[in-house]
């Protein structure tokens, strides 16, 4: 009987080291699945042609160095992951590779909002007058101050933000960081802050209300 | 003898059972030890008075509305919280309040490096020559281009960074953001890339090297 008593005992043990060793080993994997990436620029100069175009990797004549992985690179991938929205929140935008990048995705079909400031989207230059040409629905926010965001949320899910602007010269040249985080106590608050400003620069006066107001409103009665 | 085994089995249940829900609990309070916070600017203005003097709240007879929690006193909380050291790479610093902060914790001991933009040092308003005088390291970035960072790294382990630069007009009137997090993906690379740039700057020519050239070098000989 005490035999019994012995495997019983021990098989219970066995169970519940092993449900622990696997609840152990579900938590250890859930950690990697929250992306966090940071990249530095200015960026290495390369060729960007293979990451719009992955089928043909080496069909690029340019005089650029080829198969080289840079911040900008990097960039560009984790923007043209999107495969539902893309809502980009942006002082300047003068890039026309990220320009490009934003183009291929509104023809696969993916919804995208861009939020601009008034006075930078009219520099010559500015890529905002592209977009909208192409039909993708852009709203500018004309205060007297700066929109000085430079964020993106893609997929409601992946947060893009940092110093730098959507410019060639924030990639090639400047010291910036951009930062790049699947955390959700990150990226939900920036999903809220695009979605009050949306509603505050659509165009039709009455959608506006005072909750909508953006913060900066709030400031001016407040000075 | 039945008993037995059924009462050393449960027995062994429930000692599994009680460890497993102790590994869960406290599982559950770890991600809560990861800071994480978003905020948002234009701030509301407020008296500060108290962040720099808690045991005093009701001391200042300002105008501004007191006792107000605002994106601003969160920041300014957050960057008093240093116990040893505050790393900052800052291209506009004019802000007075944040200056104040600053050299709150550099009388307090706090271990403080700033790394600034050399052009935007000299503006008129720029807080970096008081910093300066009050015996803070200060190092600037001289090269031709920006060194558009906006970011603070506090005891090595707290990362505040975004699109705010410490100017007033940041602050008050623009539409910016502020990322503070203590995830170590997210803080480490800063960590980084502040020293990095700091033994970059440092005036003394002997202590540059290849290895320790900035990325916008490297990326102006791909020009």
């Amino acid at each position: 009987m005490m035999w019994t008593v012995k495997a019983v005992g021990l098989g219970v043990v066995a169970a519940s080291l092993s449900l622990e060793l696997f609840v152990w080993f579900l938590r250890r994997l859930k950690p990697g699945r929250t992306l966090h990436e940071v990249l530095f620029f200015p960026s290495e100069m390369a060729c960007v042609e293979h990451i719009f175009i992955p089928s043909s990797p080496h069909s690029c004549l340019c005089p650029l160095p080829h198969g080289v992985e840079t911040s900008f690179s990097r960039l560009l991938g984790r923007i043209l992951s999107a495969k539902s929205s893309l809502d980009l929140c942006i002082f300047c935008f003068s890039n026309m590779d990220l320009c490009r990048a934003v183009l291929a995705l509104h023809s696969k079909g993916v919804t995208i909002q861009v939020l601009a400031d008034k006075d930078y989207a009219a520099v010559p230059g500015s890529q905002i007058g592209v977009l909208r040409k192409a039909g993708i629905c852009v709203r500018c926010d004309g205060a007297p101050v700066y929109m000085h965001h430079k964020f993106a949320v893609v997929d409601g899910r992946l947060l893009i933000t940092g110093s730098l602007n959507w410019t060639l010269t924030a990639v090639q040249s400047n010291m910036e960081n951009v930062l790049i985080t699947e955390e959700p106590e990150l990226v939900r608050p920036f999903i809220i802050e695009f979605s009050r400003l949306w509603a505050f620069n659509d165009p039709a006066p009455s959608h506006h209300s005072v909750d909508q107001k953006p913060a900066h409103v709030v400031s001016r009665t407040c000075d």
